[in-house]
């Protein structure tokens, strides 16, 4: 299936949702616009972002913030804290661990289950 | 970095080159052209292929070969026999745990090792 299918059916900002299984992760497409992310971190988990379309603000500690546009690919490490917003709408592919919780242990209005990012 | 840098350094065809370490998986670039992969399977791994430039023919046992285009994503399951081939040069992204051997137990001269994937 092409990702612009699976991204016509993202109706919510910050709403990961899973297009594949490979082995142990998802692999997920969302939209991002806004600044509606909480900074976190993944414990034990690394974290993929590709951008598709559009241009990302990404935060992490320790470095200075940048932007990424479309076609760059970046690997957050575990543990890292950091936080990801878009002033304009921004498509992003995410690869993560089956287990990693997409806002970290941080609850927001944002945060969306393993469940719902199935549907 | 950009994907489009990554692929400027590929300069064989069927030689994947690992861009980014997520957990156990490698995410991989590769430039394909032609029918120089052999018919082969991971017994244990998933492998995920998405098209970022190009057309991708994609054969997999029982099933209809398809033509995977540009934005084209695909989850091949272990076990399952398949083969990937370009008429035209193509450049897809892999995803793929780090033990997955690229063209799965069958040695041919496309074979490369993880070493020479990691260059």
């Amino acid at each position: 299936m092409n990702i612009k299918d699976h991204l016509s059916k993202v109706t919510e900002y910050f709403s990961p949702k899973v297009i594949g299984e490979v082995n142990d992760v998802y692999v997920k497409v969302a939209k991002i616009k806004g600044e509606d992310i909480p900074w976190h971190n993944h414990k034990d988990e690394d974290e993929a972002f590709f951008i598709l379309e559009g241009e990302l603000l990404f935060e992490e500690e320790g470095k200075d913030s940048f932007t990424m546009t479309k076609g760059d690919f970046y690997v957050v490490k575990q543990g890292i804290n950091h936080r990801v917003s878009a002033e304009k709408e921004c498509h992003i592919m995410l690869i993560e661990n089956k287990s990693t919780a997409h806002t970290g242990e941080v609850e927001s209005h944002v945060t969306r289950s393993i469940e719902e990012q199935l549907k």
